[in-house]
């Protein structure tokens, strides 16, 4: 494996980790989206961030960005199917974090009672 | 699905995002290590970037931090059922970057020259 490989490995796990792209990914796995259509599936994006979102995952190629020539433009965005390979690793992930949700937050609240009492000795 | 569901999701996949996450999960996969076996294992990582992402790790429950009573004392770092749980997605998403390095790859370049060329219009 080259460094140029593991980078684009790590940069793919740093998109995922990004605050947005799941969600995003979420959305457009149900339907082709307008910028707007999408802004409302997700809820309480900013658009600059949402712009920000939809042009990294357009710049690596997981989502297909095109635009109607219509008075007024029409852009619609969609998976590529790479996109589609990257939601089947991400549901992956997510669906083990979430049947794992339970046992993640007593690990938490044990770590800070163990703080919590080697902080009072 | 309520929203400190969601909200440990999300949190799973900042996690896996987070630049030393996976190298230290890989490492730990591998067997049980002391923190200096890790810090060779994965190369590159400054010791308080290390103690902050094992800290994470045991936190959420994927790492047992466990320290021997011996002299001098002895700490050693391993996954629990729950952190090889998270490895199996987090090497599923590896996986997907891995084998699509190269279309990723030629999505950027291919980006990259569209927006020099509509930049030059």
């Amino acid at each position: 494996m080259t460094q140029p490989d593991v980078t684009i490995v790590r940069e793919v796990f740093d998109l995922t980790g990004a605050r947005w792209t799941v969600p995003v990914l979420v959305a457009l796995e149900a339907s082709r989206m307008r910028f707007g259509e999408i802004a409302r599936d997700v809820g309480g994006v900013a658009q600059k961030q949402l712009s920000a979102t939809l042009r990294e995952l357009e710049r690596d190629g997981f989502v297909e960005r095109t635009a109607f020539a219509t008075i007024p433009p029409r852009v619609e965005y969609e998976l590529t199917p790479l996109g589609e390979e990257l939601v089947d690793g991400v549901k992956g992930l997510g669906a083990i974090a979430f049947r794992n949700r339970d046992r993640i937050a007593s690990a938490r609240r044990e770590f800070a009672e163990r703080a919590e009492s080697s902080a009072a000795v």
